[in-house]
């Protein structure tokens, strides 16, 4: 059963293929996502991942990790604090804050940090629930 | 110029295609998002779209149509208050409720309805900046 303060890491990067790939199913074609002679000319001076995109890292974690099989995504709210580019090693970082066993419910702090700069690229925060683990 | 109280709305639908293909791409490969099986015996009755790629449809429209290109996504809140089924037709609708001319950023209401029960099933609140538009 999930507890407070309980925390997962979880180490990740994206290709630009399947930032094309994510381009194609969601139609999201800004060219900051994908030209790069665009990209050049703005302050990221290089294509970026699509924030949402790299949000689906908290889905997968949550889905299929900690806790897992059987959660129900409820809420989630991410700020996209920094540029993520593909190549680049991240790790995402999970800790419960609160819980409700009453309801099955947690919330449950969501960060993506550079794995190499430590600076934070995504914060946020979800809720989930999850009738076998809460 | 964005103005207050100025919206937007956009029809859109997924395919189990598309699904898998995020599936694929993000790693989320939760079983309540593809197997039909698994999901028959759970309150959806069937799979069910991954919450954080309806939301896509957010990035989509703030990013290439309203306000558009320049977009620089900043914050995006969801609730995902329903589930949402391959097949059926949604509507995504945007509303700004302030804006600060200085930084240029806006913030936005998101809401997802299904475009045939009128009811709400992804409801949250984005934040953009640009600086041609705001």
């Amino acid at each position: 059963m999930l507890k407070i303060n309980d925390s997962y890491e979880h180490n990740f990067n994206f290709t630009q293929e399947q930032v094309n790939k994510f381009i194609e199913i969601s139609g999201d074609d800004n060219p900051i996502h994908h030209d790069e002679a665009y990209a050049a000319q703005t302050v990221f001076k290089k294509p970026v991942i699509h924030g949402i995109f790299s949000a689906s890292v908290f889905s997968k974690v949550l889905g299929t990790i900690f806790p897992g099989k059987g959660s129900i995504y409820m809420m989630q709210q991410v700020e996209f604090l920094r540029p993520m580019f593909c190549g680049e090693e991240y790790t995402a970082f999970f800790k419960v804050i609160s819980l409700d066993e009453k309801r099955h419910t947690a919330e449950i702090e969501t960060i993506i940090k550079n794995a190499n700069t430590k600076k934070i690229t995504v914060r946020g925060q979800a809720k989930v629930m999850n009738k076998e683990k809460i």
